[in-house]
């Protein structure tokens, strides 16, 4: 039976017998959709949109509810038959009425659009189930991140779905149905994949979750570390209320700490990486999971890294206007006016050039940190080669990372030797934070020295420390 | 006759007749264009960059002026016969020769790039028209959108065309060109579509019309009344001039009234519509038309929004080196100076609080923001899941109106009972400004009172108030 | 031979013999690899993840390490019999022994994905190489671009990746490939574009070179000329040390400078470009060399434009948290408060309408150079139809570039009359920066006078002035 089915052959007009291509009346494919509930109402409507025609399969053909317009309705049996492509819109647990259509079904294409309410309520996927049940057609799994709702508002264009199967011509029948959607299709392999691609609906930013989990956790930390080293020490030790130091002063340094320590939790795993591989010898030996899982979100924890240096910035940029900031300044220039016959207003060179160093070191990371973020736009990444993105993520990244480490530095740099900065005998919130981007930076610096870069370039090249040498030795030279 | 034409049998190598995959020597496609004015020229251009060999078609083919150097001219019978696929570079009023040479271009491809200078110039699409002369062939209508200059310039990469047609292998062949050319392709179904594709190169921003309008005529209603209430009112009732606010003070009231208000019209169609699914018991019935256009319009809606949010931090941003600012700042400490043997400089802890809240809901306020127009990118909005894209949109989207309306109203906290505040008896902007946002979020509460979202929740189910209930509710149950 | 490869002949379940569509039983095409080094290896461990099978090829198939799990390994004779598809993943240097093996690979597809460590290291392209020394096979040059790190990491999707050959098919089937492993394909033409390719991998952002030096060598130039007329001349003829303004002050004027030249350096080629074809009276004569790169690197010059006007909003907004500034603030209160007996403390009112202007006009300047960025985004511009493209780039470029130039103009608004301004008889660095803008906006005002825009107009839709008018005058009524 021909794709286009048999139902239409009467309305071919003449003209076709002239030439394929010949088309002088449309002749839309046909798609049979099975089951009548909101999600297959939305997608014929679409289909009947994009130019198909559509035929539903009911139970009751005649008492089914409303339907979009232009669509016919039959008995299950007979819209099968009309059609090679049966999207199943029905729920997994009535699924059974399919077996007993198995006849019916037969090297048909079965795309099952079914997801379930949480994860592992089944044994086995709802679309390897219904292979099971109808064996003698094929099924692909997908397209089961769309909604109702984005279907019925064609907000399809450029949206990604996934697709698996056992048949490579039934994925390329549902592949191309799809792309006429305008939806973008990424093929997941075999139908043994049906399983993750049903979970995909129930996971909510499944990638950002450590990363946010991390910065939470470093954000109430330093929060409360903060919180009674400037507010509560003030007021138990001198009696001062400055509690109106929390909604800014305080978040200020929160901010630009945890954002430098994200940073830096970038960079870090790709150096315990290279360190495990130099000594292990070898590249080809797996790293332990949590390393694998660490690497695998330093994209989101970038990001989350720009966005608490973003904050920080804005909160810099406002410090001028607020109230308690005018004030101290006026309150200065008031004090300084009835000191002033004592002692001249001196201006210091060197507090000019620290403070104006700090704040250029600030802005150029932030500068180089947007830089960073821009390339993780999917669009601008896509549209770079391999080497120019490395460029860009290794080199200006490590560049980023030195340049805020030092931003940090040079806010401390004659505190340190102070008494008064060591309250209740803790160091201050700026020397924590520069803990793990120092060592970050340190052994970044080992791994450059040329003896070890030499060993570790020859490492991930695919040089082993030991093994069959000679033979591979002589491969390598031979092979990319 | 095969695609890549006649012309060629001679020149193709011995190699060629072992197997078909085999080729020593490029057996390029031959395309055809009639017509060899600009866009003609720019396309062969462009063809023979793609690696095609290009024919023109032309009634002069001895005197048709420079063409692409490689590009072969005949006349228009014997460019046709040559090529499987021609493209109609011809404007519309000179179609009239296509009848007279319809045999020669029975069962080919013909492509219809022709735009109009204005919208409704003829009664049928060009393309339609074109068909109708010559309805042995299969009219492709697309790649209208494409300039001259684009073309020649290779700037295609990327770049979204639009395609429609009759004939499915038609539109197969012509994407798979238009996709060698580096361009997206998206299908529009059958050559009805013809004339809304025509239109599209007349259209400038269409979807950003109506918010534009709006925001125009809120930037200018709130520009005057402030205009009137700030500077007229000052200059009437005290005699001071102080036009030089107009630059920045009025300017920076203005950009986040209109901001704010933009953003809450981007949430009240989704609670009007809300009620109105509740008020009729049922999802099916289409919404009324102001409804729709306004819902469509939901996201350009919030990018001018954004735009204005951007103005309003970047004017705060410059506040403290401004003259004006300064100066007051001055003035204000020598007068300081002058009283304080009487009144001492009193630090008020509740200003402390109040303004830093204020400047800290309007950052994260703005954070939030940016966030949401960066999941609008295409390609970021692409690659998220249905279920994140409506929790950013949605989940996050209330919030930052939340903590920009918090924003206005911590502005005005302690304003509204001062009886300076209502010059000449009329309300500031802020309070004006906050109505809409105040409404939004109001009805959004009672949205989510737990008797309302049942019932919602069901009826975007598919659940109906009304109607053949029993069976409906039986399909529901079984239907996704 | 079929795609499948008739290893697996024996394999097919029953199930397959009823219709092609039915595949109960997965039967994933086979790939064969020659060369086991390390791109080999990821090569076959991702095909395999994609749901490919894999075979090696090797000269001891016993003893050739660690391979993926699930490949098989044979000789390079019986692993090219089984597969239609070879990957050649070995150093161009040993292709040789393909020559040998002619035979086994007539008629199959090879994908050559080598790279040259430098430019010009041999006489042809590898590709090219490869196919004489195969000339039975059909190779395909490609997939060179992606590193076998990025294959082990998944990190393709939307990667886009190039394609050239001489057979249609083969490279067809190739693309097929790649698309399933999630890379976007861009199909460059023959083979004779194989040595392009094998340079993309040796590039460093080529495109940005051009701009990056422009940008450079301004910015040294700007910050030597500013550093002896501020610094310097202060330390020589005043003696005072105000080296501290180098880091923020002095950067701060060179960013503005830059940035504004650069964006006037992106409308002048246009500008220039537009004038040779009115002289020329012609548009189908070539421009020269040395514009057509400047014209190709625009977009470029105005990213980086944007970027140092980022930097200078940045620098800018700090200004008054600075110690300097502050304490300038604090010495000019104290000074005033001595002398406020005498001298009234002023308001000048037109300096607060200037400044203020000032301020608005690079709010705004900034406002539309980050729109026009964002419309250089890949993602944002194709989805753009021409017309608004050349909208956004084109008249609001010029618009921004007008009111960057009246932000500078404002700025010298009442100094330039001053003869302190030119100390060592030298102008101050706006000045010499608003000479190119200003000529790139007279020079365009020029262009849009109604007589010399119709004639531009008339040449760019194809209008010569001399030449063969008459016919081409007819032909120009008829053709698009």
């Amino acid at each position: 039976m021909s794709v286009t089915g048999g139902m239409s052959e009467e309305t071919k007009p003449e003209s076709m017998s002239l030439h394929p291509l010949c088309a002088a009346a449309p002749e839309p494919e046909l798609m049979c959709i099975f089951g009548t509930g909101d999600l297959g109402r939305s997608l014929g409507q679409r289909l009947l949109q994009s130019g198909y025609r559509v035929v539903y399969g009911s139970r009751r053909p005649h008492s089914c509810g409303p339907l979009p317009q232009g669509a016919q309705v039959m008995s299950h049996a007979a819209a099968a038959q009309s059609a090679s492509l049966i999207f199943i819109c029905v729920h997994r647990e009535h699924y059974g009425f399919l077996e007993t259509m198995a006849p019916h079904l037969q090297a048909k294409v079965l795309v099952d659009l079914s997801n379930n309410l949480k994860k592992d309520m089944y044994p086995e996927a709802n679309a390897v189930y219904l292979q099971r049940l109808v064996p003698g057609a094929a099924v692909v799994k997908g397209l089961n991140t769309l909604s109702a709702w984005a279907l019925q508002n064609g907000l399809l264009a450029g949206k990604q779905v996934y697709l698996c199967g056992n048949s490579a011509e039934a994925k390329q029948a549902v592949a191309e149905m799809a792309t006429k959607l305008g939806l973008t299709v990424l093929d997941r392999g075999s139908l043994s994949a049906a399983r993750e691609l049903e979970d995909f609906p129930l996971q909510l930013f499944p990638e950002w979750r450590l990363p946010l989990r991390v910065a939470i956790g470093l954000t109430a930390f330093f929060f409360f570390y903060l919180l009674i080293r400037d507010v509560i020490y003030a007021y138990v030790e001198k009696g001062e209320d400055i509690s109106y130091r929390i909604m800014v002063s305080l978040a200020n340094k929160v901010f630009p700490i945890v954002s430098l320590i994200m940073l830096s939790l970038c960079y870090l795993p790709g150096v315990i990486a290279a360190f495990l591989q130099l000594y292990r010898g070898t590249k080809y030996r797996r790293f332990p999971h949590w390393l694998d899982c660490w690497m695998l979100c330093r994209k989101q924890m970038g990001l989350i890294a720009l966005g608490f240096a973003f904050l920080h910035a804005i909160y810099t940029f406002i410090i001028p206007i607020r109230y308690a900031v005018r004030h101290k300044l006026i309150s200065r220039v008031v004090n300084e006016m009835k000191d002033n016959k004592t002692t001249p207003f001196y201006f210091d060179n060197t507090e000019a050039w620290a403070t104006d160093s700090f704040y250029v070191l600030g802005i150029l990371g932030f500068f180089l940190y947007v830089l960073l973020g821009l390339t993780s736009l999917p669009s601008v990444g896509g549209s770079l080669s391999w080497r120019e993105f490395s460029f860009i993520q290794s080199k200006l990244g490590h560049l980023t990372l030195s340049i805020c480490t030092a931003h940090g530095y040079v806010y401390g740099w004659n505190k340190f030797i102070r008494p008064s900065t060591y309250k209740w005998y803790t160091p201050p919130g700026y020397m924590l934070c520069l803990i793990v981007p120092s060592v970050v930076l340190v052994l970044k610096v080992l791994l450059l020295l040329p003896c070890v870069d030499h060993t570790l370039t020859r490492i991930r090249q695919g040089w082993e420390r030991t093994g069959p040498r000679e033979e591979l030795s002589k491969s390598k030279a031979i092979n990319l």
